[in-house]
């Protein structure tokens, strides 16, 4: 086993279940195995999928900045509410598959690929490994059996329950008392069930349920909650460095899976991280409230990096609130990043880099100051705008050589770009796409044109771009042109 | 239920179970089930997969385009050959996930995606549902212990066999006589089956393997052909309309699912389809021989279209020799396919299509013909010419109107962009990409400095446009212009 050689860090996170801020150390040097919960997959990705997994994205990269190396199980949820709309007077055992109707597996496949589209998309990175819950019914039935076995489960007519009772830590991440608890939960009171706070492990199969798997205690399929035990074990180990997700997901979800590993024996992670929600005008978004947005949505009147960029600029456990100003101001302050990042790297021509300035130096170690706490992305973009101040007033002053340019420009790519992936590799943003070199030829033409007082044809040009949303702007060093979103 | 209305068609298929072209008649009318051997997901995609997944694409498009409603289903192979490469001295049982190694689901993980990226790259439509064999685990142990009930199978050591003897169609698809490939068999025996020609349906897992699951016999995985007995039976029924893969699958992989599955008493394939392969100078392209071409660097050669006009002009039963004569014939047809589309698209302006021509009335029957004789690519590439043919020269004798343009630029999308997948909608050829409004300033400015006669601009432009692979070309009714793949 190699140890990878990491950056300087001192690296701190808040545990939701201890409820305090330590520090991180991986259980096997130099690496971190992290399980973050994935989508149900079966409606569009919206705006909260965004801000969960751009979250983590930025996490995962952060580690692997530092030289960690990840692996990050994310899980794919694609069984449980798939119930059948077959008509009363069907057989609802569907023993065989109907071609003459959609299979829920039909539907899990389509929303699973329009995730990774819109993931993809904002630049999330993919995960190493999306196990998917029907994959691992083998995995999540030995845990079940071994909860039984232990008495802290018990089957009721072809389901079975986790006795909440039997397990004194349950409600210590929510904070609950499940005592109290107990009154809230009588409205889905389930008769079988021996205690109202009990959860379904395994569920029976009743009618119009497809996806179904045979057991000793009747045809069922597994409760929601036991999958991300069994699969972040089994990827992972019995014990493992971070889980994250949702905090919509603290209760019950991941007080169950808690409940489940620790009542199995199994240690179970050693970090709980948990993003806040997107909130608009202050309330939760939500489909019943109608104040929903898909990713595909937002990405239709927003560019992925100012998606990214507003994420980001809220810390991971704070709600963002989605409102048109707070896109603007994100656009705003992308906008100025790019214009240094383009300014910086012209100046920097084909140089090598040479040694950093002092002020991005400064810089770079607030950044990793910020991001070492808890991966403050507010504060690490306020460390990045720094360094644009910094390095405009330098450019503007003339006191930036080439080389030290293209030092800058390699810090920012690494820290705006490897890290918060906000910005692209150096250059590109000049020859965005496959239009860059026609742009190149027009804004030849157009000086020649001028050159030769034919200003009625140079005005086409600058018009004609202009209609395509690229926008000329001349100054002392020649022509550059940006791309509207 | 309801049926979907049809287009009139009289499809015939040739069944290698039976060897005779049959009619098709689908199990439910106006549905059709199908079942494609999908890929093994440890190395690079290469040409062999695509002329696989581009002619059984065209089998479901066709279906599709003739109205029937297709449930298609390919599986990912994602267990079986992924065993651990740790030294001797480690341990091997690994009941931990070890990080500091590259676990072999994260293998499958990086495979499997970039599969999908090149049959998206090369237009093959996804399948409706693509099961992972891991996925279905259960539902192989269940076939497995029925054949040992029926006594079609038995366990040696940890590992059960098919018992080839017990099943007297052994042999029947791929023409073998078992008791003649007894001898041939030797080579690979291993002393705990009863018969070498016997076939594992699980086997005991060694040492190295992670991908493991515990079973009554001990921990195992899936031999390799009981998944596609497994996957095909819970998504398309116990029998369905059609089962395709290359001709390489057709022994020993589909001779084995066919008999475990009619062992098992499943009815099963009522059509199976096998594709021939693709060859180098006449021998099979593979690893071995050091002539294997990946999809992504015959991709850096070759437009998607290019590729798939040329899998397209070979019968789906025929062998593909891979040349680079082969593929420049294949790129000048489409040229020229591509540019009687273009014409008559523009003849067409924005009249709505009108009474379509006779001759292309023929054409579109031809064509219809030729697929319904077994997919007949070749010949219904052939009716797309003698449509071009016919329509360059209705457009050059000036005997095509704006309405019967618009009608000939509708088959034309339909045959060849719907069906075949060889052409993009109409009109986006002229603006394919996002330089499309670019190029068309260029042209305006080209037109307005040679007016001027400022030539040594308006060269400037041609060349400038040249560089980037992008020809111009005056004619009578203006400049039209192309981009070189």
């Amino acid at each position: 086993m190699t140890t990878p050689s990491l950056r300087p860090h001192q690296l701190q996170i808040l545990d939701s279940w201890t409820r305090t801020k330590r520090p991180f150390e991986p259980l096997t040097p130099g690496h971190v195995g992290i399980y973050v919960c994935g989508p149900t997959v079966y409606s569009d990705t919206h705006l909260g999928h965004a801000k969960s997994y751009i979250s983590f994205d930025v996490v995962v990269r952060y580690f692997r900045w530092l030289g960690y190396r990840v692996r990050y199980v994310q899980n794919i949820t694609d069984v449980g509410h798939l119930t059948d709309n077959a008509d009363e007077g069907e057989d609802k055992l569907l023993k065989r598959a109907r071609l003459d109707r959609v299979h829920p597996m039909e539907l899990a496949e389509t929303y699973t690929r329009l995730y990774f589209r819109d993931m993809d998309a904002l630049g999330v990175t993919r995960p190493d490994i999306s196990p998917r819950a029907t994959q691992h019914v083998p995995e999540q039935l030995a845990i079940i059996r071994q909860l039984i076995q232990k008495g802290h489960a018990y089957e009721v007519g072809g389901s079975v329950y986790f006795s909440v009772k039997s397990w004194s830590e349950y409600g210590k991440l929510s904070g609950r008392d499940i005592e109290e608890s107990e009154e809230g939960t009588r409205v889905s009171v389930r008769s079988d069930k021996r205690d109202p706070r009990d959860f379904a492990l395994w569920k029976a199969a009743e009618g119009g349920h497809i996806l179904r798997w045979d057991t000793e205690w009747g045809p069922g399929f597994p409760g929601w909650h036991i999958e991300c035990s069994a699969m972040s074990q089994k990827y992972l180990g019995d014990t493992f460095d971070i889980h994250g997700g949702g905090l919509d997901n603290q209760f019950p979800h991941h007080e169950c899976e808690i409940a489940q590993s620790h009542a199995a024996g199994v240690p179970f992670a050693r970090f709980w991280m948990h993003n806040n929600l997107i909130t608009v005008d202050g309330q939760k978004m939500s489909k019943s409230l109608g104040n929903f947005t898909s990713v595909a949505k937002a990405l239709e009147k927003h560019a992925p990096e100012t998606v990214r960029f507003w994420v980001l600029s809220t810390h991971y456990r704070s709600p963002a609130n989605y409102a048109d100003d707070a896109l603007t101001a994100a656009k705003g302050g992308l906008d100025r990043l790019l214009n240094c990042y383009r300014e910086v790297h012209r100046k920097a021509g084909s140089e090598a880099p040479g040694a950093l300035p002092d002020f991005a130096v400064r810089a770079e170690r607030a950044f990793v100051a910020s991001m070492d706490d808890d991966f403050n992305t507010p504060l690490a973009l306020g460390a990045l705008f720094d360094l644009v101040r910094e390095t405009n007033a330098a450019l503007a002053g003339g006191q930036l050589a080439p080389p030290a340019a293209a030092a800058v420009t390699q810090l920012m790519a690494s820290l705006g770009g490897d890290v918060l992936g906000v910005l692209g590799p150096p250059g590109v943003a000049e020859t965005s796409g496959s239009v860059g070199p026609l742009v190149e030829l027009l804004i030849d033409l157009r000086k020649e044109l001028k050159s030769r007082k034919a200003f009625d044809l140079s005005d086409r040009v600058r018009d004609g771009l202009l209609a395509q949303g690229i926008e000329l702007k001349d100054g002392k060093e020649g022509t550059v042109w940006t791309k509207k979103n």
